[in-house]
């Protein structure tokens, strides 16, 4: 049987170690550079997404016509070969493949539009232009094996939890936070708008009884900036939980997820982040610092950078609240607990007796806001009242307040972005570089 | 401390049973009842996510105050009982729990918008505009658990298989599979399209070489139709997988992964989905049959339905299949390979030397279409011209032809629709039932 006709017998490349001593395999993947030796001994560096080795060809190994197609292989191009694993003192990894047949799958055209190794100065435009190219280079392509690893580990953690997934819709009849950047979409002669967020859905699942839910789905923010922590879509990460006692019940929770996530992740990755990526995953310690808003205020202040009361404290103040909490307490990650009423939607709980702050946090990591949570008013009476405060119009979120006017659990839950997620995890420093094909203002291609 | 206060240590219903006799719980849920038998025992039935149970009010266990309150609790009230679990010969279940102490938590206004029992005839859209309510039945909640069930051990399955997640950009340039049925959205001051299906995004993973991978999120379709089967956004569960011998590998997988989270879905919920749906989970036998579209046509010609040739069989020629396939083969799935290349997409490959035809497929279960699938065309010279051949704008999907220019692996996948999915395994009547909220032309709250 010809090669080409039994792929799906390949191995991945992880498989070829000195241990393998002798084994014949077949494998495929991208040619990272053909070395031609002599007429009869070249090279392949072959890479699939396990790794990459060297494929030696040798005369009398393979028959001759295979040897001499090998000089027009084009660096990328797709191969497979059959052949033997053999250790080896002369290459890197100890080990090469001595190959016995060999065919082309897929030819790359020359020269290549981008530098995959990186050696050259590509910058992220176009490196994102020609995202397909770029995944090649192992760096980057990591970036999104972590992440897919993170999802999974997630999902685990919240499925032992009790946690089932739900799928909200993206379609709403009217904006669910207010009209501001929300998109627009024509909808059979009317508008729609598209969700910013899961969350009066994450709280109707809480409503109808399912208790402990969560989500991992895109959102869509008509945000014009082009920060680099800004896109107009991006993958959210929503979990909702019903009869807490309190925001503690939902900051703790979050705790042990991540975790329980960093854990899972420094196993497999803390080698491979160390040396693509120049940093240490290190499980944080538990419990996370915590800081209320109003100390967190006095800390910037204190830090020279100006920062009005009863206001978000803005990526200067974030950055320096990261730095404060490195210097005093060692540690990555700080919540900022009780959020002024003024900049928390309507539906965040107050404290009994507090009325000018809500029991909300943000999770800080390294500086960077990562997570927003809060206990939510399930109290029809006082929700309508919130809303009222904040002056919305009742109407467009009637649906909505009737979720709590038969029965409702108090509940509370939290959003995280996981690509914010990986860029802290990997110092990586623009979102970008964890978001497969990035959206914003100026960027809808690939 | 009060009974409020330590909700976090709730337990739940399903924790009741007879060998638990004399454990202490705390339990958290809706009412689905209260008797009052006299002033000294009254009984509320209380129900969770898990089940639910009678709860036992005694004067003698508990305070009289509490026992006062008990008669002015409204249906689908939310409250928390202290208690007891103890053996009952009455009690259905064999079992019940006296209450020692008991809150209330949020007071559900009377009436209720919607029969929960279901006991009255509620018609479908009564029910979608109070889902909240509607899922508050065991029955119609039992379908989300299970979909989240489905959708985990998918996961699981696709992990263990070496697939990766992803993440793919629901906002397009241009619409992805020519402009029928695209929503439009108001980007910036241009247009920008809802992607119809990650297929052009998971061959770019493909592309990059990330040769397996997953997605399981929306998708927008502007479908103005009113069918049981369609929804103007649905969720989409996508598989894309490199280094494949042919079609017959993706059909392999298919089936391979459906045995897995069938047999999955039958171990946990076979005994309620009995109860509930009247109908057992059968793990079907391997291989699936196989059938021609050609053959396919002739089957459908001769049960007396009108169907051209290359063109699609249709909603009644696919429940004649399937009523074909259930009596000459004992068989709830067939597959349907070798459809025309008219009505498949440009990017289809055909078979060498029959290009009316194409590597593709579809899956029927019990009738009903829940799977497209097929071999793509990975060699960018032919798919160029399969394009041009089918009259497509080479410039609006240049971003996506250049994928295959720099070496790209053979490869193919499939796309399935898990509220299909469940819309089968259950034998429901429309699949708006295993969708949480849907959306089609007229309907896009709550």
């Amino acid at each position: 049987m010809a090669i080409k006709e039994k792929l799906s017998k390949r191995e991945p490349i992880s498989i070829v170690t000195p241990s393998n001593n002798g084994k014949a395999v077949l494998l495929c993947g991208f040619v990272k550079n053909v070395r031609i030796i002599s007429k009869n001994l070249k090279f392949i560096l072959l890479e699939d997404r396990t790794g990459d080795v060297q494929i030696t060809f040798r005369a009398n190994d393979i028959d001759n016509i295979t040897l001499q197609r090998i000089d027009k292989i084009t660096p990328q191009s797709v191969i497979c070969i059959e052949g033997t694993i053999q250790k080896s003192d002369i290459c890197k990894r100890g080990v090469e493949v001595i190959a016995h047949e060999m065919d082309i799958l897929s030819t790359s055209d020359v020269p290549l539009p981008l530098d995959i190794t990186g050696e050259t100065n590509s910058n992220l435009d176009t490196r994102l232009n020609w995202r397909f190219l770029d995944l090649r280079n192992k760096r980057n392509r990591t970036i999104f094996l972590i992440l897919s690893d993170f999802i999974k580990h997630s999902r685990e953690f919240f499925d032992r939890e009790g946690f089932i997934e739900i799928f909200t819709p993206k379609f709403l009849g009217a904006p669910s936070e207010g009209g501001a950047e929300v998109f627009e979409v024509e909808y059979f002669g009317r508008k729609v708008y598209l969700a910013q967020s899961p969350q009066f859905y994450k709280q109707m699942a809480i409503a109808a009884g399912l208790e402990k839910v969560f989500e991992i789905a895109p959102v869509f923010r008509a945000n014009p900036s082009f920060t680099s922590r800004h896109d107009t879509e991006f993958t959210s990460l929503d979990i909702e939980m019903a009869y807490i006692d309190s925001v503690e019940d939902i900051m703790n929770f979050e705790e042990k997820w991540l975790i329980y996530v960093i854990k899972k992740l420094r196993e497999k990755w803390n080698d491979v982040v160390k040396s693509e990526f120049g940093v240490e995953i290190k499980i944080p310690d538990t419990p996370f610092p915590r800081l209320t808003m109003h100390e967190a205020y006095e800390i910037v202040k204190e830090k020279g950078i100006e920062v009005e009361e009863e206001s978000d404290i803005g990526t200067p103040g974030e950055k320096a609240l990261g730095e404060y909490i490195q210097d005093t307490r060692g540690h990555e990650f700080v919540f900022i607990t009780h959020f002024p009423w003024k900049i928390r939607p309507f539906y965040h709980m107050r404290p009994e007796n507090s009325p000018t702050l809500t029991l909300s946090y943000d999770l800080l990591w390294k500086g960077l806001e990562i997570t927003t949570g809060a206990q939510r008013e399930h109290r029809y009476n006082v929700l309508i009242n919130q809303a009222k405060e904040k002056g919305l119009n009742l109407e467009n979120i009637g649906f909505y307040l009737d979720f709590f006017r038969y029965g409702c659990p108090p509940h509370g839950g939290f959003g995280l972005s996981p690509t914010r997620f990986i860029m802290c995890l990997l110092n990586l420093k623009n979102v970008r570089e964890a978001t497969l094909l990035p959206r914003d203002p100026n960027r809808v291609y690939p």
